[in-house]
C-alpha cells in the first residue's frame, strides 16, 4: 500500500517515476488559458483567508457542497467565512474519487506544506495555519504564480475590455516575473439570440474600438481594431464558447440584412442566428490566421440550466452541463470554410463531452497541412473532464488518432491562483501513461527521447505553438 | 493465477479484500427497483425446477441462446424443461466475458453451494442437485429473499393495479421478513401514441381509482388517487420509461384539447404526444415532490425492434436495444420546469446508453439544492450496462462528476428471485475500486472512513434516501 | 521493464502468453475484407522499394506526416522515394501511442527481421536492408500473403468491375496458394445525390451486366446479375458505406418515379435520396440472404471534409473523419424490414464511432434468430479504432452484450500487402484479454476450452461464417 499522495503520487512504476522526477517536474508553466482576474496579478493582491481563496468564487466546490446536502445559505448566502470553510471541510472526505479531493490536498501540500487530509477534525488547524501565511506578501497573487514557475498566463478577455491591468502590469513587470497576456473572447458579439443585450454590447464594443457600429461591416471593423490592440499586448489566442459548431453560410448581403434586423430588436430564428454566428466566427478565424493566433473552440456546454438559481446568482455559479448534439459534420464544414481561403488558423478543439474525442481527433486530422507540427490540436481534458480518467482518455485518444508528441498540453482554465498544481497532476498522469508503455515494452527504454517528449508536452510545445512574447525569458 | 470465482473474486488486493469482507459483505439489501411478481412473494411460491427458475421468463438468457445458434423452438417454443436447460448449459461456456457467465455461477454457488462451472458435461448433475433443493420450503420465493438478507423490495406496478398481494403480504408479514412495497409506474397513462389502447387503459385506471376519466384533469385526479393508495402501502418511488426526455410545454387549455382529441382516437403528432407526456410527467413529478418520493427516469431504450418476434412473443422477450438520441437539453428543461415551482422531487437518472453518463452526471449537478445529500442521483448501471465495466464506468463517472459517497447503489431490476448475488457482484466491484485507490495512495488508508463509505453505498444510503417504512427494522 | 516489442509483446502474464504462443499464433488467416489490388496478387508483383511499399498510397501514414509538420510536397508531391521515406522515418518516433508505431515495427520485424526502432538515424540502414529483399520473388505480393499463412482474402470490388484478375488468378492458382475472392460493394449504384455521376455509373454497370438500365427494376436486375457472377467467383459478402442507416420506406411505384427523376438529372432531396437508398440496400440484403452471403454495413464515416485537398488528391487520401449522427432507431427499422420478409442475411455491423458499440451490440441481439451462431456480428474495431484500446473496447463490449466466442475476428481493411501482422496484433490483444480473465480467476484455467476459443476467433469462426470456397484447404 502506497502512502497517501506522496512524492510518487500517481506514478506506479520506475519508468513513470523517472520520467516525472527527472524530466517533467522541473519544467516551468505556460498557462495559456485561464480566468484569473488581471487586476489581482497587477496588484499582487493577497487573500483575506482560506475561505476567500478557495470558496469565494469556485463553482466547482459550490456544486460539490450542494450535492453533499449543504444548503445554499451556507455556500453563497454570505461572504465566504469559517462557516463556509467548515462546510467545505465536511464535504471533502465525501469527495473521494473526485478531482476536487486531489486538488484540495495538492494545494495544501504545495502552497502550505500541509500533508494532513482535510476534514471536519483537521479544519480548525488548517484554517489557522493557512490564514497565517495567506496574508504575507509571498502569498500575493503574482507571487503564487512565481512559486509555481509560471512563465506566462493567458487571461480571458472581452474585445470591449480596456485591458488596463494588462498594460499596467506589462509596463511594471520585472525580468523573471510572469508574463500576462489577454485572450480574445468575442462571445458577446455573436450573442444575437438576445438582440437587446447584444445591441447594448455593441455600444460598449464600439466605444472601446472608437467605431460607430451601425452595420455588419462596422462590427467586423471594430472587432478587427480590438484584435490589433490585443495583439500589441501579446495576445496570441482567441476563445469561443459554442454549444455546437456553426455552419450556415449566407451571402454578404444577407448578413447585412440580418444585422439590420437584429439591431432593431428582432429575435432571430435558429437558422438566422447560426448564419450570423458562422459568418462572424469565420471573420475572426481569418483575423487569427493573418496574425498567427490560435483559435480555441470550446464546444458542448449548455449553461444555466437551473433558471431560478441563474436569476439568483447569475452565470458561472455551478449550473452548467455537458451537451450532446452531433458536431462532426458542421465542425468539418466550418473548418473547411476557412481552409478554402487558405485562412485556417492554428485551432484547438475542446469538447465538454468526452464522447466527442474521436470526432475531434479525426476531424482535426483532415486539416493538418504540414505548415506547423500539431497545427490543429485536441485540447486538454476540459472542465468536467479534468480528472485522471478524463486526462488519460484525452491523451490516449490523441495518441491513437494524432500525435501525442505534438500536444500543447495542460491549462488550468481556472479562476483561482491556487490551481497551478493541476499542471503537476497532469504531468504525473502523462508520465504514468508514457512510463507504463515503457515498462510494458510497448516503446523502447529510451529516456532521452521520451524524457524530452514529456518536457515538450509539459512546456516546450505550448511555448513554440503560442509564441507568447516574453514567455521564453 | 487465482482460482475460479473464489472468496476473493474480483478483489485483486488486500485493501479491496478487507473492504469487502470486513465491511460490505455483512450489509443487508434494499432492492428498491425490481420486477419480482408480488404474488410469488406473498405465497412464498416454489419453482418446479431449475429450467423454470432460470429460463421461464429471463429474456437475457433467451437472447444469449439465440446468439449462440439455439433455435427459438428450444427457447420459448415450449415450457422450459430439461431440453431448454441443456441448451442453456451448452451456451454458458460460450458466454465468457458476459455478466450472465458470472451471474450463473454466483447463483449456483450462493443458493445451491455448487462450485462447478456449468457446461453440457456438468448439466445433468447440476440439474438434479438444484431441483432437489428448489422444491423445498427454504427455496420458496420469500425464503430466497431472506437467505440474501433482503430487507425490502420495491416491485414495479401500474397505477391501475389492485396491489392485492402487497396488501395481503403486508398484513401477514412477520417481523424480520422482507418488506414489499410497490413502485408507481404510470407509463400506460402517457402512451397516447396508440390512442385506442390508451383509452382502454384509462377505463381500467378509472375503475381502480373510482374516477370517471373524461378530461385531462380527471386523468390527473385518478393518478393522484392511486398515488395516495400506493403511498399508504409504502411506495416511495415512481418509475418512468422514456426513449428521450420530454420538454414541449403547452397551456392547460391546449392539454384539455389534446385529451379530447386523443380520447376520440386521433393519433397524435410527435409534438402533440410529447406535449401531453411532458405535462403528465410534470404532474407526477409534483405529486412525488409533495410526498417525498423519488422519481426514476429510465431513458434511452428502444423496444420491440423485431416486429415479427414482437407479434409472436410480446414485449420483454429480448428484442430491445440502446437508443442514442441527444438528451441533455430536454432533460435540463424538464427538470427545470419542476424546479421553477420548487417541486423537483428526489430524482434518479438512468440511461441505457453509457455515453450519456457525462450528461447525466452534470445535468444532475445543476439541480442539487442541498436539501438532501445526493438528492439527484445517477442510477446504477442499468440492464445492458450491468456488468463489470459498466458498473465501474458508472461509479467512476459519478465519483468524478458528483459524490460517489452519496450513491444509493445497486438494484437488481430483475424478474428472478435468484438474482440477488448481483448485489454482491456490485459490492465487490465497488470495493475493488475504492480499495485500488487506497493501494495506490490516492486516498488515505483509513478503513473506518472508507469501510463506512462502502457500507453506506451498499445499504445505508438507499435506506435513508427512500425511507421505505419498515426497511430499517 | 520488458524489452521493446519482444516475443511477449502485449502479453503481460503467463496465461495470455500461453494462449497466444500455444494456440493463437499457429492459426492461418482469412482476411475477409481488404482493399488489396487484385492485379498485384494475380501477378505476384514486387515493390520497387520501401517508399513505394509503405508510402505509395497509405493515407494513414500521410495523415501522420501532415500532423507532424511535413509539407504536402514531401508526402504526395512526387512519387514516393528516399526523401519521402526519410520524412516518414523522422515522424515515427513522434508516433508513440499510435498504432502506426507498432505496425511499422511489427512489419520490420516479421517481414524483414529488423528489430531496430525506425528513426532518422536508422533510416539509411533500414532503407537498404529492406530494399534489397523487396525486389526478390519471395517478396512478391502473393508470396507475402503465403509468408503470413493467409488462406483467403476478400478484396473490395464494384459490381461493374470485370473481375478479370480474380478469374485469371483463380484459374492459375496452385493448391496451397491463397484464395482470392471479390466482395460486392455497390455504393455507386446508391449514390443518387450526384445524379450525373450516378447516371454515368449506371451505363458502366449496365455494360458489365449486359442489361440496359432504364428503370428501377432494370437496375435491380443488373445488380442481381452481377451478384450471380460474383457468387460464382467465390464472393460471399457485400460491403456498404453509409454515414447513417437508411430507413425511409416508399412504394414500388414511388421508387420507379424517383428513378425516372434522378436519371433526368434532378438532384434529390435528402428524403428522396434516403428512400431510394433504403429500397436498393434492402434489395441487396435480400439477394445476400438468398445466397447465404454476409452483408457488411460500414457506418459513421464522413468523407473528404477538406475540399481543397479533395480537389487536389481525390478520395482516400487522409481527409475522412468519424461521424456522430444517431443511428439506433433507423438501424433497427432497416434490419427489421428484412426480418419481416424472413430475408435478413448474415450481417456485420461496423461503426467508425466507438460510442456506437453499445447500440450495435444491442440492436444486433434483437435480430439473432438461432439459425447460425453469431448470425449478426459486431465487426472488429474499424480504421481509426484499429488500435489497442479500440480493439479491446470492441471485444469487451461484444463480450458483455453478445458472445465473444462467436466473433469472426480480425480483418486488415488494408491497401498494403505488408499489413498482415495486424492479425497478430489483434490476437495478442485477444489473448491478453482472455488470459487476464484467467489470471484473475474470472474464468477457469481451462486452456483446452479457451485455447480453442482464441483459435476460433482467430480463424475458425470466419472460416465457418463466410464459407469461402477453398479457404479451408
Amino acid at each position: 500500500m502506497k502512502p497517501f499522495m506522496n512524492a510518487d503520487f500517481l506514478l506506479p512504476d520506475d519508468c513513470s517515476q523517472r520520467l516525472y522526477h527527472d524530466y517533467a517536474a522541473q519544467m516551468p508553466i505556460i498557462d495559456y488559458h485561464c480566468h484569473l482576474p488581471p487586476a489581482d496579478v497587477a496588484g499582487n493582491s493577497c487573500f483575506r483567508d482560506l475561505a476567500h481563496a478557495w470558496l469565494g468564487g469556485d463553482h466547482y466546490k459550490w456544486r460539490a457542497m450542494r450535492s453533499n446536502g449543504v444548503m445554499e445559505e451556507d455556500i453563497t448566502g454570505h461572504p465566504a467565512d469559517y462557516r463556509t470553510f467548515l462546510a467545505w471541510a465536511r464535504t471533502v472526505p465525501k469527495l473521494v474519487g473526485n478531482p476536487l479531493y486531489h486538488w484540495t490536498h495538492l494545494e495544501l501540500q504545495r502552497y502550505f506544506g500541509i500533508d494532513l487530509p482535510l476534514s471536519e477534525k483537521t479544519a480548525p488547524m488548517i484554517w489557522e495555519a493557512c490564514n497565517a501565511r495567506l496574508v504575507t506578501p509571498e502569498f500575493g497573487a503574482r507571487s503564487l504564480l512565481e512559486k509555481m514557475k509560471v512563465k506566462a498566463i493567458g487571461t480571458t478577455d472581452d474585445p470591449a475590455d480596456s485591458l488596463e491591468y494588462h498594460m499596467a502590469y506589462g509596463q511594471a513587470r520585472q525580468p523573471g516575473q510572469p508574463v500576462m497576456v489577454p485572450s480574445y473572447r468575442p462571445d458577446k458579439a455573436l450573442a444575437v439570440d438576445d438582440p437587446v443585450t447584444w445591441k447594448a454590447y455593441l455600444a460598449r464594443l464600439g466605444a472601446a474600438a472608437d467605431v460607430s457600429i451601425g452595420s455588419y461591416k462596422e462590427l467586423v471593423a471594430a472587432l478587427q481594431k480590438r484584435h490589433d490592440v490585443f495583439h500589441a499586448l501579446g495576445c496570441r489566442a482567441s476563445d469561443h464558447a459554442l454549444v455546437s459548431p456553426f455552419a450556415v453560410f449566407v451571402s454578404d448581403q444577407a448578413l447585412g440584412e440580418l444585422f439590420d434586423k437584429f439591431i432593431k430588436g428582432t429575435v432571430p430564428s435558429t437558422e438566422e442566428a447560426e448564419a450570423f454566428k458562422t459568418a462572424l466566427l469565420l471573420e475572426i478565424g481569418r483575423m487569427n490566421a493573418r496574425r498567427g493566433w490560435a483559435m480555441q473552440l470550446h464546444m458542448a456546454c449548455v449553461r444555466n440550466l437551473n433558471s431560478p438559481m441563474f436569476r439568483k446568482l447569475g452565470p458561472d455559479t455551478g449550473f452548467d452541463a455537458v451537451a450532446d448534439r452531433p458536431i462532426a459534420e458542421k465542425l468539418g464544414l466550418f473548418l473547411n470554410a476557412l481552409q478554402v481561403d487558405n485562412l485556417l488558423p492554428k485551432t484547438i478543439l475542446y469538447s465538454l463531452n468526452p464522447n466527442d474525442l474521436e470526432v475531434l481527433g479525426t476531424v482535426m486530422g483532415c486539416f493538418q497541412d504540414g505548415s506547423i507540427p500539431g497545427k490543429i490540436q485536441c485540447g486538454s481534458a476540459w472542465w468536467f473532464n479534468d480528472h485522471i480518467e478524463g486526462m488519460r482518455r484525452q491523451m490516449v485518444s490523441l495518441a491513437n488518432l494524432g500525435l501525442l508528441s505534438r500536444f500543447v498540453g495542460m491549462l488550468t482554465d481556472s479562476r483561482s491562483f491556487l490551481s497551478f498544481p493541476r499542471h503537476e497532476y497532469f504531468r504525473r498522469i502523462l508520465c504514468a501513461l508514457v512510463g507504463g508503455w515503457m515498462e510494458a515494452g510497448e516503446i523502447p527504454a529510451d529516456f532521452d527521447t521520451f524524457g524530452k517528449m514529456v518536457q515538450d508536452i509539459s512546456f516546450n510545445n505550448a511555448k513554440d505553438y503560442f509564441a507568447i512574447p516574453g514567455a521564453d525569458d
